[in-house]
């Protein structure tokens, strides 16, 4: 009977119409296929197709040709260096995901396949990877905003351990981009690896990481948003005049700590975000000074003359951390290094860190896995 | 300085090699788009392109010709009933999803484009939407098993207001199709959704539900596999005679006793699945006889007679349900009807229901939507 239920299935495979190609045994091609030597090689089968080039962010120039041998379309790169890399294929001018991997990241409104390789001890891409570690985690849970007058999600990361004991852990906010939701820093942040990592190597405290949803006036990633079909922008999530931030930031702080166990107080609680994410940091350590006590911007600080008073009420709180992190060719280094420039001229203790590269999640995945390290020590 | 902010972002936008793909607006073209009188415009843009077509579950033949204009390819839908659909592009004979979409499913190594609508109060289409409803959460933790040697993911349903109370919950544990991974049941189940829809309509019990990985030799879904750039098949997952589920079964079911507030016993405890996942609920009734009140087998039942002593100690013990589900064009059909034939010979109460289709997620949704309803009551 087992046999025969076998044949049965596989039958099924074959005849449904549509599920045949949904339940497809996939392409049958590799790619991308890690070589031994760290270079990678990328296949697209397309015999008709009159020109195949792969656009990556592990290439020099922003397209290379592929070559096509037997209607399959191949490259190969350099030897890469261990890291998460993303890319896509342009087929007669029109961008194509790669049909062979399964690994995608939707960035906004745009999916974009990945691959993860490590090449050494403690690279980056070590980090992201999904080692033989303890792992944490990931609950994507409701609260009730009554500020925003909605239901809205979180995304929380919670240190393996946590359900199997009574500790109290300290928690880090980590705020996403324009255009981002809540799903953003544990997918394209790479978040629970992150965190998972760094805890089993002893390099960074258990603690609770909370990745809300920035876009005060939206109550959640698309998939499960009440706007059936809703599809993302950047305009449509640039609302911090509208509705800010850092006036819904208590209602999660506190949803948070009844919710978690956690451990609460100014040196037990940290924030940071990326691009908007950075400047609703920048804005909330402001607007509650004493209350948090290592604040991470990563490519999105902001302009202290303007905000004299209330970085004065900061500081005098005694911060522990106000680190300003930005890369050399990003838009952003402006108002990073000037907030750097004017913190020395007051005296305030704001550390900065500048990165090669510009306002890219490359970046932002380096300064989560830093600034991890700094807290709750 | 906001305003000089908001531009220098921008600018970031526009000049970013890569990210400016990655973070892009998106592709100006509206698609799908439900349109007032449930018919459903689909939109991809090509100038180059030859011939482009559309197949989806929607559609009664497999392909259908779109029309261009201007470079854009169109397709207008007669009116459709409220449903989970799913759909793709073939340009020029290569399958391609649609860029303009953010919705899609992974169903083992196939990404497929979705919509959902809903025409009516009650139809499928509104039990599988996020509605304005309390939400339940959905966690994804990882438990340490001994009998598979490794840690491995669960997919866990709480009910709305699981973490704000003391209250027990009974549960369902629900099992996915060979091929398929933790994941599958929350994404192409749409599980979050039905229960939440279901419960707060007065028709389900709160419960939680359990979505485990199936393949005992593996720990969990790609996207967080230790074995890096993991591509799912058919094929890798059907394990069940090297380390079969009903093994592994206790350890999750303990784990899930120990780790969340659960009301125990017979009567609070189910569990479903579909295609090999009906299999392991069929297999793990029988091995475990007055432990689980409540079966259902979505497409995947098993033979009588080969099990005559443990079906004569499982319905010995009582289970207050034993349901076959199966669709009318399903290949195993065959099996799930000798059951419910063994069944009615032995004077044992099996439920048997029968749908259109074959074997496809549409049917294995509706199963679920069915299945609740009748739990714990």
């Amino acid at each position: 009977m087992k046999k025969t239920l076998a044949i049965l299935f596989m039958c099924v495979c074959a005849m449904t119409a549509f599920a045949q190609q949904a339940l497809g045994p996939g392409t049958g091609i590799v790619s991308p296929e890690i070589n031994a030597d760290n270079t990678v090689t990328f296949r697209y089968q397309n015999p008709k197709a009159v020109i195949v080039r792969l656009s990556g962010d592990f290439l020099p120039q922003r397209f290379v040709d592929m070559e096509e041998k037997d209607g399959v379309w191949t490259y190969t790169t350099e030897p890469l260096e261990g890291e998460l890399y993303s890319y896509y294929f342009m087929v007669d001018g029109k961008r194509q995901l790669d049909p062979s991997n399964v690994y995608m990241n939707r960035d906004i409104a745009t999916w974009t396949n990945i691959f993860i390789m490590s090449t050494k001890p403690g690279d980056a891409g070590h980090y992201y990877m999904n080692n033989n570690v303890p792992h944490g985690t990931i609950t994507k849970i409701w609260y009730d905003s009554q500020n925003a007058g909605m239901d809205r999600r979180l995304t929380v990361y919670l240190p393996h351990g946590y359900e199997k004991s009574n500790a109290k852990y300290p928690v880090l906010y980590l705020l996403h981009g324009s255009g981002g939701d809540e799903n953003a820093w544990s997918e394209l942040g790479r978040t629970a690896q992150i965190l998972d990592n760094l805890i089993a190597e002893g390099k960074a405290q258990p603690m609770i990481v909370v990745m809300p949803n920035g876009v005060v006036r939206n109550p959640s990633a698309p998939e499960v948003n009440e706007t059936n079909m809703f599809q993302p922008t950047m305009t449509n999530s640039r609302d911090q005049d509208t509705k800010p931030m850092e006036d819904e930031f208590p209602t999660i702080k506190k949803f948070v700590e009844t919710t978690f166990r956690v451990k609460t107080g100014q040196y037990n609680t940290a924030i940071a975000g990326l691009s908007m994410g950075g400047r609703h940091s920048f804005a909330i350590s402001r607007r509650y000074p004493g209350t948090i006590g290592y604040v991470g911007m990563f490519s999105g600080a902001g302009s202290g003359p303007e905000n004299e008073k209330e970085l004065k009420a900061l500081f005098a709180a005694k911060p522990k951390l106000y680190w300003i992190a930005v890369g050399s060719a990003d838009g952003v280094k402006v108002s990073a290094s000037a907030l750097r420039d004017y913190c020395k001229e007051k005296g305030y203790p704001c550390e900065y860190y500048e990165s090669d590269g510009g306002h890219i999640w490359k970046n932002w995945r380096v300064y989560l896995t830093l600034f991890a390290q700094k807290l709750f020590k």
